[in-house]
């Protein structure tokens, strides 16, 4: 079956990232993958907007459907695969609200990350405000307490929605693994960075570990000054 | 059923609509609900924060199952009344992925929207560049052609994901509606007008229809210059 997948990514894209670990999760491994450079602009090539017009990655076929945003194609893999490898969604209701619910929420703390870590990449130079940057940190670090305070509140050893390992954690690990890796200070999240620690040796995230941070392991200190 | 839910909604907000419009298409009318007003902060109200710590609108209720987020809110009542109602999820593979793919993609064209219609609000007066709104508006022009091209490419008459009005409708309509409202000029997206006008009086879009635009029928021109 996974012979039939092809897979256009390029590496430390959490959106990419979070299709491999569902791809390792539901056991599709040998699909095939094409691996695109975002500095050399490789994702804008004629191959990805034939299947994807935003000329973007993730860029997902199976047979002959394509879905490429990636919490659509996790969605799609679940249910294409729902027996196959780790359950990612639950049947009881109050469980499945609360994966849908993080899987969502995870949508705030992507874009708040990106707003701080990629500012400059995003904002051209003459549109830069210290007052702008200042208040995305400040709004990131909110949403770290927030996220903090939900594993707290589950306890020692909980994914995030509960004591399995689900869809919200497929969607959300990416982004979370940028704070550790960026050198984010550990007293703005100390339950992200144990999530953190329990889950960056889990099969699926080693198998599908950003290529370029295993050849750099030490990353950037961005979040040093958060 | 539809008794044990409660939902807390600003009238005119696209996730809140979408979640109305998904309740109205499972057959749950009779829910409870609690309007809040944008412009006196209500959504801030200390009885909002106890479900939702991000203070925000929707904020859902169903029995002991909270789950804000308004694609999640929209995913859990699919799940737990799947056969109730519209069936807004295909079990076919194909239509399926297109569903997700579509559902998903709303969130680019809802941010553009945002990034456009409410610039001044979200951007303060001494961040605010004239490049920035016209690159913003520029993105929002080509995000409105891919749309148009979508129905364009799926014929007269079809919803966003084919022939049935899908979970792709429920959750795009709301964004796609304040471009008519806003006086979009309809060249920018022809087919968009058209898809908004079959839609408009859908009993489920028709029941949810935003109070402030039954009160003021016509709309500011936001979007005249576009």
């Amino acid at each position: 079956m996974a012979q039939s997948m092809l897979l256009y990514w390029s590496s430390g894209s959490p959106p990419c990232w979070r299709v491999m670990i569902a791809l390792e999760e539901k056991l599709l491994q040998g699909y095939k993958h094409k691996h695109l450079s975002f500095d050399k602009n490789e994702h804008k090539c004629e191959e990805v907007k034939a299947l994807n017009p935003r000329a973007q990655v993730p860029t997902f076929k199976h047979g002959d459907i394509v879905v490429n945003e990636s919490f659509a194609a996790c969605l799609y893999l679940e249910s294409a695969f729902k027996s196959q490898g780790t359950r990612l969604i639950p049947d009881d209701p109050a469980e499945q609200a609360l994966v849908y619910q993080r899987m969502l929420e995870t949508n705030n703390l992507q874009q708040k990350m990106y707003d701080v870590a990629f500012y400059e990449w995003h904002v051209p130079e003459g549109e830069r405000h210290e007052s702008a940057l200042k208040r995305n940190k400040e709004s990131l670090i909110a949403e770290l307490k927030l996220w903090d305070g939900y594993l707290e509140k589950m306890g020692k050893g909980s994914y995030l929605a509960g004591k399995n390992f689900t869809m919200a954690d497929v969607v959300c690990f990416p982004v979370i693994a940028f704070f550790p890796r960026l050198h984010c200070p550990p007293e703005h999240c100390p339950r992200l960075m144990e999530y953190h620690e329990m889950l960056k040796d889990r099969p699926s995230v080693k198998a599908s570990w950003p290529l370029e941070w295993l050849e750099k392991p030490e990353g950037e200190d961005t979040f040093k000054n958060l």
